[in-house]
Order: C-alpha cells, then sequence, then structure tokens
C-alpha cells in the first residue's frame, strides 16, 4: 500500500519580471518560495528555540552534513530517530553534502576521483566524504531534500582548474543521483524526497553553462548554485547568476547557495532565485548586529547606550519590539547569553518577513517597485558582508 | 494623596516543626516562601528570558549592585527607568549591597570606616561603595527590597578579624538604614519597600548572636544571614545557621544569602530559612549540570550520549520533559548556546519546583516526612557543591 502522503513537487504560483513566487510541496510541509532557510549547522539553530524558528515564519532549516557527520555522527543520529526528532523540527530539512564545509573547515585534505579524505576541525579525526557517503550520511540524518556532492575550491583559480573541479562535480552529481535512487528504490528509512545538483564553474560563465546544461540533462528535481558569495563581491555574484539561470528549467526550484545580506536576497529573487540559506542573521546575532526594515544597527555602538527605542516597535517579533536598544546594548557588551538570543532571533524574524514581502509583491506584480523602495530604505551597500 | 498599593509586609501562613510556609506582600507582587530567586546577575537571568523565569514558579529575582553599578552604570538605569522595565521584570526585584562582590571580584580594595575604594575587574576604573552609595544605587536600580552594605571577609580568618568585620557591618547596618530611610520619606523616586539587615560573624556562634541581636535591635523588616557558603562546608554551616536563626524574630522574613545546592535548602528550610538565592540552576546549566527530581544528571557523560529519555518526563518545563538526554549531551559537548539555554531553563524550574514542593508540605504539616523522602531520591553528597 503506498503512503498517501504527497510527494516532493514544485510548482510556480506567479511570476512578476524574473521574480517568482512559488512553492514546493514535501511530505512534511510546503516550503513557500522563495525561502529563505534559517540554518540549523550542528543541529540547531544557533541561540534560538525550534519554536521560535518556525513561528518566524520559516518553513524549513538546513542542517550541515559535515558537522553532523562528525558529531553527533551520522550513525548516531540515525540510531536515535533521525535529525528531525533529534532536534525537534517537524518540517522539511534540506542538507548540504559537506563539499563546502570539508573545504572550508577541515584541516587535512586530499581529493581523488573517489572523493575527499579529511581530517575532522575538532579532534583530527580521518573520515572520508564521497558522493556514496554524503548520500548515506544526508539519509542517515533523515533529510527531506537533499544535495549532490560538490568540490569547492578556493577562488579566485586557474580557469583549467575551475574546469576540473566543475566537471568532477559533474562525475559526482551523477554517483550522487545513483546513490539517492538506489536509497529510495530500496525503500532505506530516511531516504529523501529529492536531490538537488549544484552547478559551479566559479566565475566563468561558459563553465556555468556547462554545468548547468549537463547538469540539466542528468534531470534533478530542483537546481543550487554553488560556489558563489565566497568573495567574489555583489556584483559579480549577480553577472554570475544572470549567465547561469537561463540555463535552468523554469518548472523546478532554484537555490543560491550561502547567500546572503538582504540586498544580496532582493537582487536574486529579482533574477528568479527560489531558495537561499546563509548563517548571516544568527551569526551577526551573536555578534550584535541587528537586520531592521530601516537598515543595519551595530547594537554595540555606544549611540544606543540610552536609546529606549526597540529595534522595530512595528515588528512581530518580541526581541524586536519589546526590548530596548540600550538593554540590547548593554547585553551585547556585557557578553550575556541574552545578547545573541534576542539579536539572533530579531535577525531571524526580520530575513523571514523579508521573504514574505518578497512573496507578496510578486503575487501581487509589484515587485520591482517593491524592491526598489525597499533597496532604498535599507540602504545596505553592495559590498557590506558579515560585520 | 497615597497610593493604594500593598506595603511591605511578611506573614506566617504555616508553621511545621522549624519550616515556614509565609508570604511577603510587596506592591509588586507576593512572594511565597520559601522563596528561592533566580540571580539576574547584570540585568539577566543568564540564558533565560523573563517570561521563561515568571513560568517557572519565581515570584523575585536578584540583581547584583556591584555588576549593574559598573555595567551599565546605576544612574544609567535610573535614566532608563529603572531594572525593572530594563529587563523586563514586573515582579519584586531584590538587590545585593555590592559588600560580597567587592571583596570577591574587584582587583584592589581599601577598606576604611567609610567605604569600601576599588577597581572595576571590568577595566580597573575607581569605585566607592559605602552603605549611603550602596543604598543610593540601589534606589537608581529601583529595587523593592535592598541590602544593608556590610564587609565579607575571606574565611577562614583570626576570630578578632571577623569580629572587627562584623562590627564595621553593624555601624554600617545602622548608616544603612538611615540612607534607606532618608530615600523612602522624601519620597525618592526607586526608593526600596524594604531594607535588609545581614547577620555577619563568620562560623563564630558567639559573634553570630552578638550580630544578630544588635541588628534585632535596630528593627529591620528582614534579616539575612551572610558570610555563609564560602567554603566552611554543608555540616557548619548550618550549626552556624542554628546558632543565629534562634536570635532573630519569628515575625520577619529571613534570608540565606548565596545558597546553595537543592539539600542546602532543603536543610535551612527546616531550619526556618525563608528565602534564599544562589546562581547554581544557572552557573552549572551553562557546564551541564542538570538538577532533577532524581538527582543530579551530568550532560557531558558519554553515557547520556544515546539516551532518548528526557531529564524529567513528569517536569511542566519543556526543557526537561521535551529534549532528550542524547540532545543535550550533544549541545553541551558542542558548546552550543541552546545547550546553556535549556539547561539553565531547567534548573530554574526544578529549583522552583522544589520550593514549591517544600511550601506545599509545610501547609500540610508533612515537612519532616516529604523532607527525608526527598534527601533519599536527590541522594546529594552534602559536599557536594558545583560542577
Amino acid at each position: 500500500m503506498q503512503h498517501t502522503l504527497p510527494k516532493f513537487g514544485f510548482r510556480l504560483l506567479a511570476q512578476d519580471g524574473a521574480a517568482r513566487r512559488g512553492e514546493i510541496v514535501t511530505p512534511r510541509g510546503t516550503i513557500r518560495t522563495p525561502a529563505f532557510m534559517p540554518v540549523g549547522t550542528t543541529a540547531t539553530v544557533k541561540a534560538l528555540y525550534t519554536d521560535q524558528v518556525k513561528a518566524a515564519g520559516a518553513d524549513i532549516i538546513l542542517g550541515n552534513t559535515y558537522h553532523l557527520m562528525l558529531r553527533p555522527g551520522a550513525e548516531r543520529v540515525a540510531r536515535l530517530g533521525g535529525l528531525h526528532s533529534f532536534m525537534r523540527w517537524d518540517g522539511p530539512i534540506l542538507t548540504d553534502s559537506g563539499g563546502f564545509q570539508v573545504m572550508s573547515l577541515a584541516t587535512i585534505r586530499k581529493v581523488t576521483e573517489a572523493g575527499v579524505e579529511f581530517a575532522s576541525h575538532i579532534d583530527g579525526s580521518r573520515h572520508m566524504l564521497s558522493p556514496e557517503r554524503s548520500i548515506e550520511v544526508q539519509c542517515l540524518l533523515g533529510a527531506d531534500i537533499q544535495m549532490q556532492f560538490d568540490e569547492c575550491i578556493e577562488l579566485p583559480a586557474e580557469r583549467n582548474e575551475v574546469e576540473r573541479a566543475m566537471q568532477l562535480s559533474l562525475r559526482w552529481a551523477d554517483r550522487s543521483k545513483a546513490a539517492f535512487e538506489k536509497a529510495r528504490d530500496e525503500g532505506l528509512a530516511g531516504a529523501g524526497q529529492a536531490l538537488f545538483a549544484i552547478v559551479q564553474g566559479g566565475t566563468d560563465y561558459g563553465l556555468r553553462r556547462a554545468s548547468a546544461e549537463a547538469l540539466v540533462a542528468m534531470d534533478f528535481p530542483g537546481y543550487a548554485v554553488g560556489g558563489l558569495a565566497v568573495g567574489e563581491g555583489h556584483d559579480l555574484m549577480l553577472r554570475t547568476l544572470e549567465a547561469t539561470l537561463p540555463f535552468l528549467p523554469e518548472g523546478k526550484p532554484r537555490y543560491l547557495m550561502g547567500v546572503g545580506t538582504p540586498l544580496d536576497l532582493i537582487e536574486a529573487v529579482s533574477r528568479g532565485v527560489d531558495m537561499f540559506d546563509c548563517v548571516m542573521p544568527t551569526r551577526n546575532g551573536r555578534h550584535g548586529l541587528a537586520f531592521t526594515w530601516n537598515g543595519r544597527v551595530n547594537l554595540r555602538n555606544a549611540r544606543h547606550a540610552e536609546d529606549l527605542s526597540p529595534l522595530d516597535p512595528e515588528s512581530s517579533c518580541p526581541a524586536a519590539r519589546d526590548y530596548s536598544r540600550a538593554y540590547l546594548h548593554h547585553l551585547v557588551k556585557s557578553g550575556e547569553y541574552l545578547g545573541a538570543m534576542l539579536i539572533s532571533w530579531a535577525n531571524t524574524c526580520f530575513y523571514q518577513e523579508l521573504m514574505q514581502a518578497m512573496r507578496d509583491a510578486i503575487a501581487e506584480g509589484r515587485f520591482k517597485e517593491w524592491a526598489e523602495a525597499t533597496k532604498a530604505r535599507l540602504n545596505e551597500t553592495p559590498s557590506a558582508g558579515s560585520l
């Protein structure tokens, strides 16, 4: 007998210019797109209760394969019933493949055709990630949406090095797909609903197109753009996106990985991106930087020391609405947990409010005007990254 | 026209052996005694929202004069509307006098008849605390219950040094009382509802009695026992308490400062103590030690790594009831904020549940049996302190 749960699916509900309003249906719930996924690195969205993440409006969160396979370990998470019940998040979870963090965090790495051997940044223990092992880990975690294993190289790099890594990632995409479908066809507990491919190719438009076309030929249910927001700058990121998106199918979700600032999100949505993830709201929250509808507020700044106004009196988020900037300033300066808790919460709410505003603007056919007005109001500089 | 708010008052509702069930009435709410006051050191009960502290059952919290006068500064807190609105706690607040922490934290100290000159542990800036300045700070903070300024010496110490400090503290009690009453009589904004005296005298029973009798002659609305739980050990602390409490009036609340473990609380309540404060639930929470009805649980221990049971399935606290020990273990091992948040929350709830259970047992005349059964269940060793 078949389960009656809805299968994975994506449908476009509205389009406004290149911006898209849609929804991804999964057995664990519907994801309204454009969507921002809070990052639950090590089975926790840092300094937040999952109830707060859900109430903020997040339909899906992201988990990190690299972190979770090292601690507490993927087999352990599986024995404990999977990542959802472990961390008390009953909505959909997307896991990355570990490809990015094995390059940015692991201390020793050796890349071969088979995969990547590396040493843990926690205790130096040796591990292997390959397309097959990455999918195995993601199934052990029980991720609803899984990502192909890819090689992420540091930029800038020579064109032939970028091409080599992109071609390797294509072969790994094929192997990831085979492993994913095998797990699903065998009815493995924790098998995912959908595997997304990752377009690579650095900032070389020709390589991006080649990567996209090859992946589309393999027919994935969703496509990510990887290897961006790694220091190439806002403008080059957007141009590379413009050179890539036309080669991805209209009817599949498009996910820009690891992005970004509020300005990045608006610009990427205006170009047709549907999904994002980024540590920015929570990492900046831990360092005293708040995102608001009137721009960034650095709560470390002494000018907030006696400011009784809240971050945003009209916010639906208690952290942004009910606490004075003076109090937040004090908490940040004192290194108190509650400072990180409140500002991470406020930022997580702001990011979800931003996505909701974009979804509404697209549905109502006024995205361009909304984007112009909002960019002026946020007053973000294109180069602004983290603190 | 007079405010119709209730004035400060204490009444005994029940007595069972020496254990007392009572209530302290203040304009900001009634405090059910025996009461445990969570410590909100620097205007935050660490890693908790005030809503959680209130829902846990706490009627009153404690703020630290020493910390708050240094950061954000008492005058600043007053300009911002007082400590209650600053930290969003609308119930009663008790502030200590700074006497203990100026001795345990400040880097340089000079004690004279006038007061204590000291250097801040934060930035080395120079400050002065005297009976008058301590009361001024406590009024600027807007504390409902204030404490006399006292000299806390390190133990063990020679008897004549203990006596000198005790006698000085008596003179400071008198000056504290004059300053407190002046503020109240002048209708100063932030003037307190009650000033408590602090019995000193180390572990010398004669000095304790002399201190108590002298303070009682001054007629304070409440009496604290200070200078205990500073390394003298559980048994000597209880014997000193037994040698002190008979010299305090029946009709005034009795507060044992800085105490303690669950066992300390049970033993002190059985001897007639009404109020406590201690950082133990939150400090231990940040280090992975949980207090439960079945004893302490060190969540760093590897035996919890795959334990799906919660800390206490029957707890009314979500942190103790809804998360597996395996997850808490993972969070603690990973140094995640959420680990500190959840275990501090669970401990704060446990301490309040413990006080409620004591209040119920006293009211129902079964405190002795309850205490024996609970001590057996908690299985605390008398010498157990922090982690």
